[in-house]
């Protein structure tokens, strides 16, 4: 019962969830009419505290707590936060895989008025310290098996004075410095500081940055993209709304929550008052297990989760009881994908989006009338983008180079652009490459589309991925899915590479599926049948392909083996 | 296909209705931050008319236009405003049973800038003629059946200078002016003086007001309660979310339109491309019809709607075979209504708004851990006001007269007050009455309820009509609860009547079921037996009670007999 979690108000009168969620909406919104309130996922907690108090909340290996609890946690660390010096508008950083500490971050830090910059894991010491010094974070939390990678740059740290590190992992000697240096505290320590009720909220704008999130900057440094309470509240309803996530599901944490902030999740499960289920590293065995375990209803993941999930051997012979969607992005689902998850029984949901757009912008919205026809078809269409998500409303387009709308024709390429709530307030302290994004008062995403006569929008390439070959574009994508329809194929990549004749000819890096066996001539061949030759690949090579945390394929690196000695600039 | 919706532009450029609707969002949003579009439902059916093209959009008798005919239709109507003088702020005013052209006004209003002014049609022509006079309408829009009851306060009328009239029913003489004088236009002729395209979409602030909607006013002239468009948006959200509407839905409209803007469901169910099922008049046999025939999956409708559907002949014999879940508010669902329900095979949903704040701000949310519970429990569960759903977050207490929460004991009782997006604007031009209902910074319900340990509230009696007898509280809400657990009673009503000795005492109003019959002697016996002695009813009524147009019991029209002669102020 809720009552469990009563305290004392300050005269010793007990207040009830009910009364204090109220409080922390009068200190939110002291100062404005009655007919408004701002508009930021704080509440989205407040309400679950009170609504779901004793439902779980959070489940993680063999810990799990209630919304009340999580409540009492987040007040705790915003807390102590204000104790240890944070003032509204300050930055914390935070180096944590899917913990419940990451997910305690994204109330806590609001709730205190800080902004948070949750730092991609997989960057080296260097670029941390790049983020961590462009941020001017105050303050970092990091993960004790992580932390050691502050310990070579700690000198280099211009902002960062206060270290807190989370013992996730109980083989971490507890008396061994994992800095190598600056002194640091206990997380558990550190929230014990705080008290179960944080006073002092304080929200000046709705508009006010709630986040920084760092780009993955394939070229150049780093950027920081500002999110927005009103467009982090937004975007979490949006995301929550086409996935239909409800009181009643459990979703797994697959994609980072230092990327887009976890696409909006941790703020939009809350407001649902659904379960979250954290996982320290969701490898398909992890994966599986939860969702047998924990009756996982909705997860997100890039494509190659789902591949190496569907194609590992305890998966073939599982069969789900309970519905299960998955949201995947970055790439679009293939033919074989989808059929592989109608086979294992989920559902696939591709949706489209970029850091800059608090993550998913687009999804493909399943239209009824799709329901009936084939596979091929649907595996067809379900490639497809798709149009704005409820809350992205009207705010996209796809434009040629003078901003104009290009017809729906399904042929015509033009640029996606986007605008409203849900897009960025701007890079974190760089006017330039703001302006240069938002050039025709729209934010210019790179990708390459068509808009198909139904509305819906399909990208063929990123812009700095098109090949240009004697003239004639060739879509990389376009290239890759055809490979990836070879029975033989589980994933591909295709890249620009030099060519004395034309300028530059498309070339594949292929991995074969588990056991599988072909050569090059024999893709060659398949290509030949389904592409105009000039789009056909010239070269084929096999093995893995590098991928980046998030399981996006770095044709960086593999442009720079092919461009070695060549003056194209390196994308 | 979306294509055959497409239209030239100004140069003669053929382009997409993807491209339609990013024009209206630049239209809306042209001097603002790339980071921010303005929350207004009119993006919720420019992003339908693409993405649901083709898909029903309303459905009404033999008639279904889809959302591309439906988007077409609501710019032409807000392009005919234009051109008949109708500017940005401006009232129009609607006469309408939930009919299209009541949708195609929720849209077309407010793209046009005008303020909705939507009139309760079972008001008289004098109450009529002082909303008209008060909003300041310019032009009304009324249903040919209707039409007359303008006719006798034609010479009243201060503002309202043109006449549209919507020949819904064919018996009417085409020839015959329905307003006795004044020139009028056909809807459908007025609508061909628009464009497919209305171009000249302004708004300045998402918080203008988008609607202004009358209280029944049992006491005093009746209020104007203001909407914004941003209100209208998010609460929109809030009732879609809340009874889970979806694409696939088909939504019958049963609760009127001209009642708090039909709770915000012309807005959410647009925003979800489900299907709008319209009736003219929502009879047992019509609704049965359209849950048949239309496959409804959401309806709300008051209590006693539930119970007149139930209780017809040809229902008790049937049983759904598809979900459906309906909303129901303004009183609790009885026990017997929701175990009837459940028969019947739709789950009932209890909630709770105002008027002042845009129809539903609570529900009573179903928590997993009540589904195994016994029916008397489970009813005792929902017949609980709940908590604020999503959207109105945590702008909701329950206080007593200094503004303090009362314990969350389920005993104390409290005002509720609420605050936040989903709370009127204020009362159109009423400054007093505005200020007096925001006293202290919070709405004020007029509401007494307790808040329990769970966190839900429960309404027990409006402040005016709590029985004060022998210096007891007596909630007339507890004993009409009491009365319909007699097996023979179908409905009560519970009012407070003056008396020598306590002051006050209740007094029972009774409905029986059909072919039953029962004695005010066994009546008393059975309320003897179920409440303490001063609670139970001096003396029953049995009969047929008076109702409003939105089937609520007239508590006032029953007070006006017992208290004929007496000073106490009849509420």
């Amino acid at each position: 019962m809720a009552t469990k979690t009563r305290l004392p108000d300050s005269e010793g009168q007990i207040i009830s969830a009910a009364g204090r969620a109220a409080r922390v909406d009068e200190r939110l919104n002291h100062a404005l009419a009655v007919h408004l309130s701002k508009l930021t996922p704080i509440t989205f907690l407040e309400r679950s505290a009170v609504t779901f108090a004793d439902k779980a909340a959070v489940v993680y290996e063999d810990q799990q707590y209630n919304y009340a609890e999580f409540r009492r946690r987040v007040h705790r660390l915003a807390s102590a936060l204000r104790r240890a010096g944070i003032e509204p508008g300050d930055r914390i950083a935070y180096l944590a895989p899917n913990i419940p500490a990451m997910l305690e971050a994204h109330f806590a830090a609001p709730l205190a008025g800080a902004i948070l910059v949750a730092i991609n894991i997989r960057l080296n010491s260097n670029e941390i310290a790049y983020i961590l010094n462009h941020s001017g974070a105050k303050l970092l939390v990091a993960d004790s098996e992580l932390a050691s990678l502050l310990a070579p740059v700690s000198a280099q740290l211009s902002a960062t004075r206060q270290f807190v590190i989370v013992r996730d992992t109980p083989a971490e000697s507890p008396h061994q410095s994992p800095l190598g240096g600056p002194v640091y505290e206990d997380y558990e320590d550190f929230l014990a500081t705080g008290e179960d009720e944080f006073e002092d909220v304080r929200l000046d704008d709705e508009n006010d940055a709630i986040s920084v999130n760092y780009t993955s900057g394939t070229t150049g440094k780093p950027k920081g993209v500002i999110y927005t309470h009103r467009g982090a509240y937004l975007n979490a309803l949006g995301v929550t709304e086409m996935l239909e996530v409800q009181s009643r599901s459990n979703y797994l944490w697959i994609v980072p929550m230092f990327h887009c902030n976890g696409w909006c999740f941790p703020w939009g499960v809350t407001a649902m008052g659904a379960t979250h289920i954290c996982v320290r590293r969701p490898d398909p065995e992890k994966i599986l297990e939860a969702i047998r375990k924990r009756r996982v209803t909705h997860f997100c993941g890039a494509p190659t989760v789902l591949t190496s999930l569907l194609h590992h051997p305890a998966a073939r012979a599982y069969r789900l009881d309970h519905p299960l969607r998955a949201a995947t992005g970055g790439s679009p689902p293939s033919p074989a994908l989808i059929r592989d998850g109608e086979r294992f029984g989920m559902e696939i949901v591709h949706l489209y989006g970029l850091t800059e757009t608090y993550g998913p912008f687009t999804f493909c919205e399943w239209r009824a009338e799709w329901d009936g026809k084939e596979l091929a078809e649907r595996a067809r269409i379900k490639a497809l983008q798709g149009v704005p998500h409820v809350l992205s409303g009207t705010g996209l387009r796809v434009v040629d180079s003078q901003m104009r709308d290009v017809p729906a024709d399904g042929r015509t390429l033009g640029e996606i652009v986007m605008r409203g709530n849900n897009v960025m307030k701007g890079y974190y302290q760089d006017p330039k490459a703001t302006a240069e994004a938002f050039r025709g008062g729209w934010f210019h995403s790179g990708d390459l589309a068509v808009l198909h006569p139904s509305g819906y929008v399909e990208i063929r390439d990123r812009k700095k991925d098109i090949i240009i070959s004697g003239g004639e574009n060739i879509s990389t994508q376009e290239v890759e899915k055809a490979l990836c329809d070879h029975a033989d194929v589980l994933e591909a990549a295709v890249i620009a590479v030099p060519d004395g004749k034309w300028g530059e000819v498309p070339k594949a890096y292929v991995t074969l599926k588990p056991g599988r066996e072909t050569t090059e001539r024999d893709i060659l061949e398949f290509c030949r049948q389904k592409l105009a030759h000039f789009k056909c690949p010239k070269t084929v090579v096999f093995g893995p392909l590098p991928k980046t945390s998030t399981g996006k394929v770095k044709k960086f690196e593999l442009r720079e083996r092919d461009w070695a000695g060549y003056d194209k600039k390196v994308h």
